[in-house]
């Protein structure tokens, strides 16, 4: 390696990079440095916006202002953006079951063309496993799946140290996987049974419900209407002990314990991250889970694989992670 | 590069490779050179040894024969095996529940003692994997999952190129995952409602007696023992149009379907290749497969992932594959 002196006119000022994560519900953007700092942050509707387009203009006034509160435009290397069914080969958004824009949307040219900078998509899972091997808990990992458990369930699956994307860059849909065969409907895919049905945020609540029909036992939330009935309101109850609140819990543990096993029986990695809204609920998701996938394992894997919950402070890992992919662009 | 002439001397003779395919039933070897020609092969009981040392000891025999048929030891550059549960970082079988022989097996290191030849050991569907992407129906693939549907249910997965081996070497066991909870006790493993207590030889025999005992219809199925229903009899009576015969087939296409829904929403691979004594029954089977795959994939996967039946000559394919990852030996 050469040992000359740096020439400081070659140290670039455009360190920051811009990371956007299109949720269901929300999208959080953000500038982040090289460091993960993120130094300005803020967050729109996504589903008020039925129109992609209306979508992009707001996105892109209220990320201005930030952009110039960052010392402008100048300085932005790139944006990544992580969103649901985000293809990275044609930064396309494709029939995405949880967005209000249907068909095949270029997304990554829509922003890149409006903010006359470099735009890289991808799956919004898949960009929040780039953050957590850039900063967080698969620090130094190679071969780890990220679940989010959020409205609906995301993955992010990395092998070998790298994401696998798959032929036409779509892998790692683990949230539709058919975990109990003719099981509840989602509405968003007009499939029975899979693991997004049950395990997101979603899922709890309907399966709140569910029991409360079924079930006789006494419960805090036989106080709540049906219709107000969240995953935040069984924990509130599962913390004062409710019996039925816990087993709501115990229940979405068993399914999400049963398909993390087979994950785990297709790529073998060292730890599942767990990250989003349901992971708050610690031990009274995570004790079921770790126990029903262990029971679901053939013994060459069991009592090997670490369920973990990121590290990363939530509302800067989504946009920490969608930033990362920046980093990662060609020059 | 360099455009001297080679010197003559420096071409090696050592350009033979040797493949072992150890099943749960039989195991198979051969001579293979490097355009995946199989020169001499044979088989040998898997079963018939209790005890590893007496099986290597038999291999050691019936093996040196061909060896001295095709030139002696000089001219062998490795041995490649592949085994259920085989490990290709520590060279041993660990826990198979298809092989009589209990715990962790340090197989290579036995070979390679036995035979004083660099030997390299893997799952042997991982092995199929490799012969497949090397001369068969993998070819210029780089994102493909091999299933083999035998006496049991193998998986070998490629991804960006390279096998997926997981953390520890143990990836690829899709024949273990969880289709039906609480389905078909498996007594190998002691799980429940796995793929290959369905979609096996094995699985297809035991549909069948459960369906004869279920249905009230007539079927040519009636005239065999219990006992002796394997699923080439079930392939010979569904060739002769038996609606019951019929039936344990889309059965058993429809479990396989589901499944490989799940895996392809796992790596999108762009082709799944199907291997083994099922695949005979050609469209019987193919054709539920294909159909419940495709009505258990949300619409981003949709029509796009091919089913391959392998192209390779089923009595070298084994071979092939084990061999094929003498080639890939460093030196």
């Amino acid at each position: 390696m050469s040992k000359a002196k740096k020439n400081p006119s070659s140290v670039s000022l455009d360190t920051l990079a811009i990371g956007i994560d299109i949720g269901g519900t929300g999208t959080k953007f953000g500038i982040v440095d090289r460091n993960g700092n993120v130094l300005f942050q803020n967050e729109i509707s996504t589903r008020g916006h039925a129109e992609v387009e209306s979508f992009i203009d707001e996105l892109h006034v209220q990320l201005s202002e930030l952009i110039e509160r960052s010392g402008g435009s100048g300085r932005m290397r790139g944006i990544g953006v992580g969103a649901p069914n985000g293809n990275y080969y044609t930064g396309t958004v494709e029939y995405a079951p949880n967005l209000p824009w249907k068909g095949i949307i270029p997304l990554a040219k829509l922003i890149q063309n409006k903010f006359q900078l470099p735009t890289v998509l991808t799956n919004d899972a898949n960009a929040a496993a780039i953050g957590e091997m850039m900063y967080g808990a698969a620090k130094e990992k190679k071969d780890f799946i990220m679940i989010t458990l959020g409205t609906g369930v995301g993955s992010g699956i990395v092998a070998n140290g790298h994401l696998i994307l798959g032929h036409d860059g779509f892998a790692g849909e683990l949230g539709h996987t058919i975990i109990i065969p003719n099981g509840r409907f989602h509405p968003g895919t007009g499939k029975y049974g899979s693991l997004e049905s049950y395990a997101s945020a979603t899922g709890v609540a309907l399966t709140a419900v569910e029991m409360l029909e079924k079930s006789e036992e006494d419960s805090l939330l036989r106080k709540v209407p049906k219709n107000k009935i969240d995953s935040k309101k069984v924990y509130d109850a599962a913390i004062e002990n409710d019996k039925l609140a816990k087993e709501i819990f115990d229940f979405t543990g068993k399914i999400l314990g049963m398909a993390l096993a087979n994950f785990v029986m297709f790529s073998s990695p060292e730890a599942i991250i767990l990250f989003g809204g349901l992971t708050k609920a610690g031990e009274l998701i995570l004790k079921p889970t770790r126990e029903h996938m262990e029971k679901n394992l053939i013994q060459v894997f069991q009592n090997k694989v670490k369920i973990l919950i990121s590290h990363l402070k939530e509302s800067d890992a989504a946009i920490l992670g969608a930033s990362a992919l920046v980093w990662e662009m060609k020059d």
